[in-house]
């Protein structure tokens, strides 16, 4: 397809496309002429995960690049694929080890790795540089600091939660066929996440509304 | 106390918190001299609240503002002081009603809380123009615009696993005070966020380890 069947298809417009091309977040299409390229269904799959990396995830160009190329990297499993690209998504401050919080939130993390049997003793997926693990012990230090429950036994039923949630999450990547699970991974995790957080909140009024409305 | 041990056992810097005052968003000590004010354990409580809001949360501090007169509305049943403050809470994008993929959205947002037994036939605490009701419109229109999984079948294990969490957040939230509850349950809406995404992906991690690494 021509660039203005790809924007039509992808709901991007052309100008969006040639800043994508430019930028090298979309691979170039085979060219036909000096002026003309044609594009493919791979070309219109990168672009729906650059839209939802960069326009719904909110990911600067730099590091929305970063992601992509971790999808291409050679002989790795698809596992390490997956994860090398999930970990590439920001994950906010890393943690500030010259805050005493910070140690003591790393214990934390590790106790409530060790509850729920995800320690894999220092190694991936769970290492202790993981950014995964990283946002974890920021947060933690967070609550921490303002005085808020986060020990391992409050975190653990939201721990056990997650466990389930990521089940779910892999079925639906599952659905996808091999060459495209890695890109569906990504921009499952980052397009759920406020879908997460809106049903969190719906549920949460729900479950106020039965304890306290009688008040 | 005074200023100075408020900064100390908050961690907040007293420039910061004289910004605050300002603002309004701090209540103002008692005045003892005219330059001298005494604070009490609701400050430091209350200051807590506005870090988690506006160092965590990232809130503006007109958002800020707003989710604080929502704890000190009168006449309002604990249940509906939680919802009000929690609502007031930013929630992403509104839906846009010119987008035709809102409209399915919504009716996916209506099938998808029918079949939880969420519904409430548009009375709080789920009306159709509450905050999380709508951050799940848009953020369902956006998973149908950019064509990933989202009908209510697909949804449907998400909002189970939220309503679980909903009972821990509520559970933390039982373990204060009446009168400090609504706070808190500002606070750990906000602050539990970012351990809810770390979790979440760590468990995505080792689910794909445990499918995939074999291949």
């Amino acid at each position: 397809m021509r660039l203005a069947e790809l924007s039509a298809r992808s709901g991007v417009s052309m100008a969006t496309i040639k800043y994508y091309l430019r930028e090298g977040l979309l691979q170039p299409g085979r060219r036909i002429t000096a002026t003309l390229a044609e594009y493919d269904e791979e070309h219109l799959r990168r672009l729906r995960l650059v839209r939802a990396l960069i326009q719904v995830g909110r990911l600067p160009v730099n590091s929305a690049r970063e992601v992509l190329a971790a999808l291409h990297e050679e002989g790795l499993s698809r596992n390490r694929q997956l994860g090398t690209a999930v970990w590439a998504l920001p994950h906010g401050p890393a943690p500030d080890d010259t805050d005493p919080a910070t140690a003591s939130a790393r214990r934390t993390a590790d106790e409530l790795l060790e509850r729920v049997g995800w320690s894999h003793g220092g190694e991936p997926p769970d290492a202790p540089d993981s950014p995964p693990y990283q946002m974890l012990v920021t947060a933690i230090t967070t609550l921490t600091r303002l005085g808020y429950p986060c020990s391992a036994a409050d975190l653990e039923p939201y721990a056990r939660a997650m466990e389930r949630i990521a089940v779910d999450d892999l079925n639906l990547v599952e659905r996808y066929a091999p060459d495209e699970q890695v890109e569906v991974a990504v921009a499952l995790t980052v397009l759920y996440e406020p879908v997460l957080m809106g049903l969190r909140r719906l549920a949460q009024a729900r479950e106020s509304h039965r304890r306290f409305e009688a008040d």
